[in-house]
């Protein structure tokens, strides 16, 4: 059962932050992929905008670019593996969904694969298409055209990390497959 | 004392890969200025480039344009308030540095101020001027031409988390100062 709702597009950005591992999503004329990707981050509140790195030679970017679109999901720590396993392996040979058992539904917007358990929240993303930046930093300018995320992580624009939550608290990748995750926080004081 | 030792360029990109919270530093003509940034993301291993989005409007964009640099310092569990300070006032009017009594060093390639105590790492970075990007989407792409961390957490291009370096825990932004720290960690299983 999903507990998944509407986040507002507003408070889009505040789901990446704090520049958590996400799984960037893609299909296009019978195809469709999943990869990891370290890097992202917002780029503008409203309307929500992000920046993404995706390298040129994968097949998302591929995919990415007949379609216009992608998806960004954000997984919780107990995809770890799965996290790690689908930004090891190309989609070009093989369908990543079925060889890892990854339940997605088509975005109602976009026709991008979502993921839900598992992961705290995604986004449907349009691409603005960038050409220079693309080809010299093979990063990729998108807008958020729509957001979800669990409700018992993300809430009325907040995230509410707990113990009971556990298996929702995002991933940060140190590298070589070691995650931080975003389990314990603090509060600072105003100067 | 200082802990700090240089970080290989081709690691550079494993100081931000897990998305912690930077403070961006900028020295220009007599005047120099410190703020905090949450959006940043590598973008390249090697040569080791960055994107960070610095507001267009702010003092920091002033400075790094006239002298072509900047510092990217991350800070520690223990600069929780300071970092939410200086990313809540204005530098314009006020030297933050004397203001909050921030100790910091002038980098030897590029004159920027950088912060050691308390934090777990730096970075000296160029801009690659890239006016569309800086324009539209408030996007800065810099290369960087050095880095230091603080051994007792990040060593031989690894982050090394413990209980026992708790104050060097980087930094994750949730939103109104509210931060996760990268505290806990796990190890992906290889599919």
């Amino acid at each position: 059962m999903s507990r998944f709702q509407n986040v507002r597009l507003e408070h889009a950005s505040r789901l990446i932050n704090h520049g958590p591992t996400v799984l960037v999503t893609s299909a296009h004329g019978g195809h469709r992929n999943i990869m990891a990707a370290a890097w992202s981050m917002p780029v503008e509140f409203t309307p929500p905008r992000l920046a993404i790195v995706i390298d040129k030679r994968t097949f998302t970017r591929e995919l990415i670019h007949a379609s216009g679109y992608f998806g960004v999901c954000i997984p919780g720590a107990a995809l770890a593996d799965l996290t790690y396993a689908v930004g090891s392996v190309s989609g070009r040979e093989i369908d990543k969904f079925a060889r890892f058992g990854i339940a997605s539904q088509a975005g109602s917007l976009t026709g991008v694969p979502l993921l839900e358990h598992g992961c705290a929240a995604w986004m449907e993303c349009r691409l603005i298409p960038e050409p220079h930046t693309e080809q010299a930093y093979d990063t990729c300018f998108a807008e958020v055209l729509s957001a979800a995320a669990d409700a018992r992580i993300f809430d009325n624009g907040r995230w509410s990390v707990r113990e009971d939550n556990a298996e929702l608290h995002t991933l940060h990748h140190l590298g070589a497959g070691r995650f931080a995750t975003a389990s314990k926080t603090t509060h600072a004081r105003p100067a």
